[in-house]
């Protein structure tokens, strides 16, 4: 019996409303994971908080010395880099906020079948490494260039297509600074942990996490635009399979809130106790910077400015926000928005697409306010 | 409008076979996170790999410094120990594998609704600390003490009960040596990171994850058997809900193999090249150490002994195993069971409990082995 790969992939599935997940959404919530919610407290997320998606395997790297990036394609020059040799550029550090693109997805309707992510799809880390434009200057590109090509090692199907993991920029963007992107070798001045692309990475501040191409071998220039299937087929804005769609790129503005006072356990319904509760959270946009953060504590009825503390000088990362809340005993809805200099916001309800992607629905946080004394 | 606590928390529910995961459940599978398989290539988990589960949140802990470990209750001398303190004393290391007791719930049928583990929740680390025999003998118990309780400061609602988590062991397994006890304060080497109880945690080598007390607050020595909910609510195995049911303490004997060749992103199905595959995983049990470990490349009709490396001193360790496996044109499903000295196994059909505890069926790994000239 001869088998293809076509097999083992389904076609691109929307499960209907009401539809609860399915073992192969299970699978990859278990093996991928969120921030908990609660970790936003730290500035830098902490060693193994910081989301994670991997598309494929995890892969195995037993020796960084034998590793060689190579620069190429449209190139004067082709490059192979050793992850000592780029060790020995000058260091840029950058405070990245990422969010993981389908971040959202299992709270639409239809649900695309795919990584189930509510709203956790996010972290922030200090990524070290080498500006892309000083290695894309080193080797000379050609004229005609159009785009940059990143290939990681990671292997495996999706929709029938065997793949190495591979995304493209718009050669402004890989060569631009604004955002700087950066081939990087360190994360919160540690070597990269192997989920995060031991040991070299791509780190496109201000994009959705898809563009941060992990364990990174190649970079090719080419002169035709990439067409490959996670630039074409996959992490496009499409309402209907035919159309060809917008483009994923940068990250929608966000706000979220540590879930005050403690949860139950299954329900992960709060509970407060009646008075003063400090509203706290983070907010960011890859879009432009965040200008106002708001608050409601009506489930979106009204809103409140919150106290929005500055970026401390990191343009890419989240902000700190907080406000104070006066809690009655009964049941709330938190929620909160970002606004960012673009004049993007969030929405109340969100704008549906068939990949589920660039969701920023504003988040809702149910709350019971306990009476102490009536516990039972 | 008053609210109670129980307003926050359903009762325990069956989800009926074929009902998907609900929102509850994937709220759960968001936060917490199980090892990817392939992350058994490492005898020790890297940080960040090693499964996860907290049943409230992860506290806030800013300062080490003021932290204070206290042991009181049937002892001549009360200690409140710093985390610098009990640094102080003889350290202990002790490499451990640590496996959530509802490892295997979502496999079963009806479906026990709590955090939905497939087979990943394991991890294995080097934990350093202060045997907590040390301490009880620093203490003295007095004559009468039965059982001990462990208090973190994790707080929380579970099934309308209101609690900080605690967890009691026998006198004792808390006194012995076999396997020994450790009040840890690191991981790997390096202090707790928050989501594995910094700045102290129990180790209980051999036990299920929730003997493992996180973010460790008081030892209290007891005259009368521990029945906090966590005791004789939670982790029990019961078939009906009015039973007393048995207590869930150490692991089931358990075999995992590294799912091989490379997978499609939503089914994780496994493709192959003809020709031999080394199938390689581990193999634990907390009950008693694994004698042997089986391979079986057709469903489990036919059974392969695999090569089983020895512990290296690592007695509560995993153990490596592999087998070389002849692949031909097709599919298959790639299994493993692990026998321990006791004469435990695992079952092919998993007798159900209602709370989904201590599954360890053999697992089921799908495997198309396609023709490499045959890929469209």
């Amino acid at each position: 019996m001869r088998r293809r790969l076509s097999d083992v992939s389904g076609p691109a599935r929307l499960a209907p409303s009401g539809e609860g997940l399915g073992q192969d959404e299970l699978a990859l919530a278990a093996r991928n994971h969120g921030l908990p919610l609660e970790a936003m407290r730290y500035d830098v997320t902490p060693p193994g908080l910081h989301y994670v998606l991997t598309h494929y395997d995890i892969p195995h790297v037993p020796d960084d010395a034998s590793w060689r990036l190579t620069v190429s394609g449209r190139v004067q020059r082709v490059l192979s880099l050793s992850p000592a040799r780029l060790r020995a550029y000058p260091a840029v550090t950058t405070r990245v906020t990422m969010e993981c693109a389908g971040n959202g997805r299992a709270l639409l309707s239809p649900r695309p079948v795919s990584q189930p992510w509510l709203v956790e799809a996010v972290g922030t880390a200090d990524w070290t490494g080498v500006p892309l434009r000083l290695l894309l200057d080193e080797a000379g590109i050609e004229s005609g260039a159009v785009d940059v090509v990143f290939t990681g090692v990671d292997h495996g199907v999706e929709r029938g297509v065997e793949q190495d993991y591979q995304r493209g920029l718009p050669l402004d963007v890989a060569t631009g600074d604004d955002p700087e992107v950066l081939v990087a070798y360190a994360m919160n001045g540690a070597p990269l942990p192997p989920q995060h692309g031991s040991p070299l990475r791509l780190v496109v501040p201000g994009w959705y996490g898809m563009a941060q191409v992990k364990w990174l071998r190649d970079i090719t220039v080419v002169d035709t635009p990439f067409t490959g299937f996670q630039q074409s087929v996959a992490y496009r804005i499409r309402q209907v399979p035919e159309e060809e769609g917008e483009p994923v790129t940068r990250i929608a503005p966000r706000a979220l809130l540590i879930p005050p006072g403690f949860p139950d356990f299954m329900s992960r319904t709060r509970v407060v106790a009646p008075g003063p509760v400090l509203l706290e959270g983070r907010a960011w946009s890859g879009r432009a910077p965040v200008t106002s953060v708001e608050v409601s504590t009506d489930g979106g009825l009204t809103w409140h400015r919150a106290r929005l503390e500055p970026d401390h000088g990191h343009r890419w990362a989240w902000r700190r926000w907080s406000s104070m809340w006066s809690a009655v005993p009964g049941v709330h809805v938190l929620s909160t928005r970002a606004h960012d200099e673009a004049g993007n916001t969030q929405p109340l309800v969100q704008p549906w697409n068939l990949g589920g992607f660039a969701s920023n629905l504003v988040q809702r946080v149910p709350v019971i306010c306990a009476d102490p004394t009536d516990t039972a």
